[in-house]
């Protein structure tokens, strides 16, 4: 770590334990280079660095200062379980469809995507391994690699599992065309068509979408921002439902952001064992906590092999290479003979280069830089919701990832503000995209990977002054109609 | 072309057209520089890419001869369509994972293999691109290029398609991650789960293992070793079920190498758009033809856009870069949505690496080398089988890709012959592996891919022998109990 680094950490820890409190004045560079022996310019880069990451501000001619963020207020967990506890059909295609067509545009500012900004990713360094690792490659190994896959990268896999203490063996490791493929091919795994899969409310539309066109049928459990699924609710569907497999996201669930406690995890995966009901954890956003420790997936408490541990290096160092996994547990030989079917295997040079990438060991020192830089944008962007939103928004306060889900007055419908954004060049996910059922209309998914984007900040302005306009006019015609849309909200936060 | 390729390409249109027959002496090194005004050298040359493709050999101290061909012995089609013509539900599981285990094993001779030699394919130059592209990637393309896909590569696709004289509209083609998946897509994209579909009879093992994952039902239809599917017998087909989509390979189908004519390629279209039934065209070997021309795909016959057309670089260029595409016609968007959520998109540093390599303009020159390999070893292969495999072994002629489907006398149980083939290092692919119903038991599909390999020539003498003492063991055992397996015969040589 350079030693300005240093410097920000040691002032961002002061005000993190709350010895600098927000609105305190910084001692000057001049001040701070004489206290702590450093130089001026190294003073300068360490302020640099805590503005960025959005926990100072310099206001002209003044100094800086520890910047006043409004405390968010947090959702609680719903009090009542308020997704209809029934399994459904689903169709969300269009929505999706539309969503995704936009991520690719650069004339958007990428705010509903799912997608990170891949400028955090060392991509030189990365395609310098494709040509050192492919050049004299032994041609034999393009038909060897093929399964159980590139050994280098299991290897690794499996040290850095053992790192997390958590014992993964090496032949349960199959590797797949980035996570999305490992999780579609979990669920085929476990279910046959016309199965019931419990998921958490809101949920991701990926696991929605791979539920309908396998023909089966979801039953969503409620889900609390900060806390993750309800195991209560979860085990009442249990009773309810014949349920033949669960895809969750302890750790920082999309849309939610929310991190489940340890106890929670061990909860869920002790309910499900004694049910003998596989779970399929989706943990892309794993490695991009803002927390003291990794918090640890609920594969950690998995003795049963019925935990299907997915991950992906496209999050969180290699997009676009699509090479995931799964720690796929007693369904792991299953898993590799669908993929065999399906794609044969993830790209081979893709491989190579990761696995290259992961030998050279700086993997965390590059997390470390990730993580940093997001934890700067999560606070811009909490920022800019307070500020420009509407009265009454809400929003969570994540723990990592990348996403920000925030409920606006029940009066924003968040369809209509999204055709508006559209019409702005700024891209939302609103929130019907998460349930089969589409509710959640007043809600948002907010991106804040692109928080270095300079556009970033007044798309965030544009959106919530558009979503005043919409509440203004939605409030006048409900008025007139007397029958403001209420019953659509699904997550209350507590009194 | 190289003079000595011209000169070469002569002696072998003589060879071709009879002038000079199997015996002949080819004049000497000598004699054919004073005749033709080349140099001795250039002679030489051509002489040994003649040897190198089967077509001549040296004789020691005596000078290069006509090679000598038994003449194989041609299947022609089915006189009665023998496949019951019921629909099936398949399970071939595992037979097909248990030669994909030995398919990565480098100490076995793949006989069994679906791939082809890594070592004809211009590895290192695709990693340079890998390296050139990469390096300096706009870091945006990274999710720009996830739909539809690299621009260059489509682009070079549909110049490919226009070369061949076939119209296809750049927003038809797919990126998918190898022809597999975009079967597998295609496959998805025009049934559900009950349906039928018509498959030929034998048929690659992938269509039948995807006909079973997505809880379908196969009908097998007549085919044969020359011609190809039998469009009576496929017309009688659909009469009696109500097929919801054809899987077909016209160019060198897997496992017969059979290639159907132009006029058949129309009838088959037009008889499916009569009926409006789809027709996935499996085309993955269509550039590896040993023909005058290249043979068109039944895409060209398409006005209908029901014709959804599947390749793959694996096959031809890079292997395990997991590039294959589909030009979906009709179904094209529904395929690409249905890629957007299994595995989102193909590995885009594969993608750009052969983008290059295509803009580049070497592709053709490339096949041309390959092609011309794999003459050679097809020759090879006729020749050992013929010397050592049993009396009245039969095999077709396959004017493209890289696999001879061979039927023994029906005494030889080919499943057996495979197990002991195992025990000394050789991998079979065996009949059974090519129906739903594990008909084609005396039957074997072996790959001459690997023809350049010293262990080639002396694993198809070893299969040879074990077939000879199969047969013996079996003839003693079918004689005591007067039950010689005939029933299983469902392709019979024509009288």
């Amino acid at each position: 770590m350079k030693l300005y680094e240093r410097c920000a950490n040691d002032i961002a820890e002061l005000i993190r334990n709350n010895t600098l409190r927000p609105g305190d004045r910084l001692p000057s560079v001049r001040e701070a280079s004489a206290a702590r022996g450093v130089s001026r310019s190294t003073v300068f880069q360490a302020y640099y660095l805590l503005e960025t990451r959005g926990l100072i501000e310099a206001r002209s001619r003044s100094g800086y200062y520890v910047k006043v963020h409004r405390l968010p207020v947090k959702f609680s967990a719903p009090e009542d379980s308020t997704p209809a506890c029934v399994s459904r059909d689903v169709d969300i295609g269009h929505l999706v469809f539309d969503l995704l067509g936009l991520a690719g545009r650069r004339d958007f500012v990428p705010l509903g995507s799912a997608f990170l900004s891949p400028s955090l990713c060392p991509l030189t360094r990365l395609a310098r391994h494709l040509w050192t690792e492919m050049r004299d490659f032994d041609p034999w190994r393009l038909i060897e690699d093929l399964a159980p896959g590139n050994e280098a990268l299991r290897r690794n896999l499996v040290l850095r599992y053992m790192t997390d203490g958590i014992a993964v063996n090496p032949a349960e490791i199959v590797l797949t065309n980035g996570a999305m493929e490992a999780l579609n091919l979990c669920l085929r795994a476990v279910t046959r068509p016309g199965d019931i899969v419990a998921v958490e409310s809101p949920t991701f539309y990926g696991a929605l979408q791979a539920i309908e066109r396998l023909h089966l049928r979801a039953v969503e459990v409620a889900t609390a921002p900060d806390r993750g699924i309800d195991i209560n609710a979860l085990a009442a569907a249990l009773e309810q439902h014949r349920v033949a497999a669960c895809w969750l996201m302890p750790n920082f669930q999309n849309p939610l952001g929310s991190l489940m406690p340890e106890d929670r995890k061990k909860a869920l995966v002790e309910l499900l064992a004694s049910k003998e009901i596989p779970l399929i954890e989706d943990d892309v956003y794993g490695e991009l906590y803002f927390t003291e420790k990794k918090p640890p997936p609920a594969k950690a408490f998995d003795t049963q092999g019925l935990v299907m541990h997915c991950g992906s290096f496209s999050k969180s160092l290699a997009p676009g290479y699509r090479v995931g996994w799964v720690a796929g547990g007693r369904f792991a030989k299953k898993i590799e003979q669908l993929r065999l079917m399906y794609t044969i295997s993830p790209a081979i040079p893709s491989e190579a280069a990761i696995a290259a990438y992961l030998d050279q060991g700086s993997y965390d020192r590059h997390l470390r830089r990730m993580r940093q830089a997001l934890t700067g944008y999560q606070a811009i962007a909490i920022d800019a919701v307070q500020e420009h939103f509407p009265h009454g928004t809400l929003m969570a306060l994540p723990k990592g990832g990348y996403f920000l889900w925030i409920e606006m007055p029940s009066a924003v419908d968040a369809l209509q503000l999204q055709t508006l954004a559209c019409k702005r060049g700024i891209s939302l996910a609103p929130g019907p995209l998460f349930s089969s059922d589409r509710r959640f209309r007043q809600c948002l998914r907010l991106n804040y990977g692109h928080g270095g984007d300079p556009r970033f900040v007044p798309a965030l302005r544009a959106v919530g002054e558009l979503a005043k306009l919409v509440m203004d006019e939605s409030r006048g015609v409900a008025g007139g109609s007397g029958a403001p849309p209420q019953q659509d909200r699904t997550i209350r936060p507590a009194a």
